[in-house]
């Protein structure tokens, strides 16, 4: 019997905002419904951008799984691990290299893409050249066949699938032929399909992406007097200097705010009391900071208990790396068998 | 206390032959009695060049440590390990290719050398091009401070030595500086020494350099029946058409045998009856004969109850691999502190 698993995973930047719980966290709250879960802290790929300022891993990636608990994920039904905790990642990776041609780590298109946004960082290095190759592992090792990507990462994925149709092909001959004429292939590793995930548009408190690098992010665990001071400090529509001048929605932050948090009605009140300056910029913000509020106290609430008890996060997290590790050791025995590489 | 330790590896190509007796093995026999010595089955390296024709690694592997043990390599005093079966060097090149320049890599001698002696092959994956840093990885991970190389190796030696001195530069700063200004640093990674061993040059049945790939070796464990036919069969001085033709030892392959095997007593037995046609080529070779079968026969007295118990190999190799996986996790420990990857 065959099971869809879903897998995804973060890099530990420390803690998320909402723009992760719009963009990435809902969605994996809904997905844990439907499929078997595995949802990991990528703290080996932090390393393939940031090798040169470590320290703040381990913090990040132990507030970051708060914020996924806080989010609704819930490790009854998926399961939460570390990447630097299953080492066989590291194993299948080394493996996968010997067969991977240079050029098609090279022509992954995020490979200069990333050399030239990131231009004070040296990353000419083998570990960055290599991270799609990392992250081909990550899923395979799982045989995973869901992962939730967007637009962006649809070549990441491709190279995996193509890094596990050529390793059936070099590995998995079973000597026989299909009808087609074609060598019959044993599936060792699972080509991986994209669940594709319409991009969140999550606005900024200034109108742009929210985003740590923006410095526009509400936190996922904001604590409320920080809300409330946030959005009422917000820009708005900056043409729209006194409160008679009438004001243009969408020219103002805020609307986008309303787009996310508000009721049809609610919509109707800002559209109509802004465009005739019938109320003022605090008053229209003020659903925004309930509707914030309102999204956040379930968080504050499933978060509390693990503040108070780090220990909890520790066993969860424990607990996920053992049935993680299992899964991974299952995939492993067959690649070495495959491969040639026994215990002698 | 600081204890020097030497570590060694081979790939496992299947039995070895008396030039990697006199090349390689001699030397390790020689080196465990004065230091603590690690000697390993490299088979994820055999996967760099040979990833599509795997399924006789173990095999290999098995046959190749039966050799080290008839050469003399004394698992008392030597740790024999398969270095698959150390998952930990996987981790450690991961973590180390984040750090890893690529110019470092490309410009590695044997990396365009090999791609243009192995034509027939692809080489251009990208675990060709990090086999230096496996290599580094397998080397540091024991903090190895000793390491037989020959003239070729040097700069794979050079490489993991920078590799070391990057890796404490990046990760091991202490906040002080030295009396000289520099930072000071702990020693997370050790740098390796090389112990330059002279090239061995022992000769094939053909006068060239013995080598699997010339079809001109004799394997350490020959039986005698084709030990004594390989040798009477051997070409001799191709000008020495008859008997009675005077040869010359320095056109002959038998010669280059009787440096290693004959004594100054036997050598001018042959220079003056090769030379005045005194002896026949049959004769000369027998002394040549009788010097391998008597550097033989210690060896299959030793191999002997490998050969008929495989699972005394088994239980050597397991030991040491227990023994070398505990040191690797020695360094990986701190190798991962460093990095700030704990166990969160």
């Amino acid at each position: 019997m065959f099971v869809a698993k879903v897998l995804s995973g973060m890099r530990p930047t420390g803690r998320l905002h909402l723009g992760h719980h719009h963009g990435v966290l809902a969605n994996w709250v809904r997905l844990q419904h439907d499929y078997p879960c595995l949802f990991f802290v990528a703290d080996w790929h932090a390393l393939t951008t940031a090798y040169d300022e470590p320290g703040t891993i381990e913090q990040n990636a132990r507030d970051m799984v708060i914020d996924w608990l806080a989010a609704g994920v819930d490790p009854e039904r998926a399961t939460l691990f570390v990447q630097s905790r299953v080492p066989e990642h590291a194993e299948l990776h080394l493996l996968l290299s010997m067969m991977t041609p240079l050029s098609w780590l090279e022509r992954v298109p995020t490979y200069k893409d990333q050399q030239e946004k990131l231009l004070h960082k040296d990353l000419t290095t083998y570990g960055f050249l290599g991270y799609p190759l990392l992250q081909a592992a990550d899923i395979l090792i799982y045989r995973a066949d869901r992962v939730p990507v967007g637009e962006d990462q649809v070549p990441h994925l491709e190279f995996a699938r193509e890094i596990a149709r050529r390793f059936n092909f070099l590995y998995g001959q079973t000597g026989r032929r299909r009808p087609d004429g074609e060598p019959e292939l044993k599936t060792i590793l699972v080509e991986p399909a994209a669940l594709l995930t319409a991009a969140a548009k999550m606005p900024g408190l200034d109108g742009q992406k929210m985003s740590k690098s923006y410095g526009n992010t509400i936190a996922l665990r904001e604590d409320e007097a920080s809300v409330r001071k946030k959005i009422r400090t917000m820009q708005t529509d900056p043409q729209r200097v006194r409160r008679t001048d009438p004001g243009d929605p969408d020219l103002c932050p805020v609307w986008q705010f309303h787009q996310i948090y508000a009721s049809e009605e609610v919509k109707a009140w800002v559209q109509q009391g802004c465009r005739s300056a019938g109320i003022g910029c605090v008053e229209c913000k003020q659903p925004v900071i309930e509707g914030v509020l309102r999204e956040q106290a379930p968080m504050h609430e499933r978060a509390r208990r693990y503040e108070e008890e780090p220990r909890l996060v520790q066993d969860i997290i424990a607990a996920g790396c053992a049935r993680a590790r299992q899964l991974a050791q299952e995939t492993m025995r067959d690649v070495r068998a495959a491969l040639g590489l026994g215990r002698s």
